[in-house]
């Protein structure tokens, strides 16, 4: 690990915190429980996620999440339709969840007090519970990660994730399972997260000169190829771009040649054929392949394979697959002598509109 | 214009193709009147657009078009759930449009057969009015787009743009206007197109280098972004990844720098401001600045500008501004050596799962 002070000592030190932070937030379920009585009572079960980066792509996940346990709809919600264009929708049925590490990204406050006026139960997700988002939604559950230094947010995401399961499984009357699968999840993550350092620190050497990736994933894992790519982006200046599996197919493959790598998180369910589809259209375009997620081993053809083990229910293997891009991205970002603590032109709070 | 049978001539002749298809589709405007009747009369407000590549592109602005014309909510919908997780949503309030250009892509076929049996309105928007697509929907309406022959779509993109368009315009009691501003915008194209192939033929050399690109736009020019990012992937080979302004700021900002183009489409509403300031985020970082779009003079420092007439209402200008990326991408495909026609790895119909 390097030094404190280092390039990137931030940024690993938060990586090694994550199950931690997991921990401290499951002290506050009743927290979120008490929001999923709320939609429940009001019946409000169109669920609406806005956030942007890191926020956004844990959006996807929640997706998922209310999907599969409680079986209600969610989206990522269109934020200019409101901010920009002054043309709410209806949010009579709807449920909010403004997401921001900050709690002061403008256009998400911004939507999150239009909904509130104009109906919708609204929920800020936030590791600042005195922040504008806070402010401007009824309902506020912390993050619990404790300050993020880093400009990249590891630890901030992994507990949106968390968040967004906790929420999906109360409202499904699943909290229980949930939480004790967090509680196993975190376990299972801290005691692995010594063998992934060193693994990925092993594997970011030969991506030295990389300047594309594609990073792909389907269902719950499609969140996660967001999150890596973006990992990548922020700390090794690298053109990664997440991709479901079935969307590479329909363009980009074409892009791929043996200097374009791709990186795919498989999962053992449903998805996995349409992932062990996109990685062999990887292979015959002569592109290197690195498999990862908690059916890794399933994808033939593999340069370089860094399983997760597995947590149930297995809608929460992102809080495990992501921590090797997260480490993958720390080693690849030192080795290309930036400091993946400080990205060039990024600040931690984002005031963009 | 290259010879026929020459690299390009069938994409560059269906780029021009593209007024006259939209005058074909008019002529169908009865059924898409229908459909809307149908979605007005069964009260099926919620919408979920499914689809892949270029349809799912085109979905990205059936979202602003639900939104801003008869402000019905829309949304990309997961696939996966239902598909490979077993899990449909409850489809009793919604309508389902299905995006495919061959009408065979196999999961948007199966997710939409599952939505009609759990009780959806489901409509199939297809340039083949027989296809697996068409026969599982209960509302077939044909893009009317004539054969496509080259990999990379345009006219049939351009087309389910109008369909979506139309559909939300007679759902909103507004279809006439609809359908004379599509009218005015194939004339505006039809003008425009000789200027725009110069233009965008000058500009592409400076590009022959070119390995990463990114692609901003926000709110209805969001889709915009997602397919002329989706056109430089499939026919130019570059990592150009799409995003919207203000997403620009969250992270990926950090990877630009003078060889890491970015194309940004203005548009002079609402959303100018958030992408004038990623457009100023950009030249910060030394990054080459194309501006397009019917606002493109509004952005500072941009080495190229590629402005497109602006048509009314202003929801369609996606019509129009898609067509310099296309163009662009054509040039830059054959400055290359590639053929835009026929890009390695990719079949006409996707039959990826």
């Amino acid at each position: 690990m390097p030094p404190p002070g280092a390039p990137g000592a931030r940024f690993l030190a938060e990586i090694h915190e994550q199950p931690a932070a997991l921990e401290r937030l499951l002290a506050h379920e009743d927290e979120i429980a008490r929001a999923a009585s709320l939609a429940l009572e009001r019946d409000r079960r169109l669920v609406r996620l806005v956030g942007h980066g890191s926020s956004d792509n844990a959006a996807s996940f929640g997706i998922y999440a209310f999907g599969l346990l409680p079986r209600w709809t969610a989206m990522r919600d269109a934020i200019t339709l409101s901010v920009h264009y002054g043309t709410p929708s209806d949010m009579r049925g709807s449920t909010v969840i403004g997401l921001s590490q900050s709690g002061q990204t403008p256009d998400v406050v911004e939507y999150v007090a239009l909904a509130r006026a104009a109906g919708a139960l609204t929920v800020a997700v936030s590791n600042d519970p005195a922040s504008e988002l806070a402010q401007a939604a009824e309902v506020t559950i912390p993050l619990c990660a404790e300050p993020e230094h880093a400009v990249a947010a590891t630890k901030t995401y992994v507990n949106t994730l968390a968040v967004l399961a906790l929420l999906a499984g109360h409202v499904a009357g699943r909290g229980a399972e949930v939480s004790d699968g967090i509680r196993r999840a975190a376990d299972q993550l801290a005691a692995v997260l010594p063998s992934l350092e060193q693994a990925t620190a092993g594997i970011a050497l030969p991506f030295s000169y990389t300047g594309r990736m594609f990073v792909i994933g389907r269902g719950v894992e499609f969140a996660t190829a967001r999150e890596i790519a973006l990992k990548l982006l922020e700390t090794c200046r690298i053109a990664a771009e997440p991709l479901t599996a079935t969307d590479l197919a329909h363009g980009p493959v074409a892009a791929l040649d043996p200097l374009f790598p791709v990186w795919a998180i498989a999962s053992p369910d449903g998805t996995l054929a349409p992932v062990q589809e996109a990685a062999s259209r990887t292979r015959a375009m002569g592109a290197t392949l690195v498999a990862s997620g908690t059916a890794a081993s399933e994808l033939e053809g593999a340069a370089y394979t860094i399983p997760v083990p597995a947590p149930t229910p297995q809608l929460l293997s992102p809080l495990l697959s992501v921590v090797p891009g997260q480490l993958f991205a720390c080693a690849l970002s030192r080795a290309r002598g930036f400091d993946p603590d400080a990205p060039r032109g990024l600040a931690k709070v984002t005031l963009a509109r």
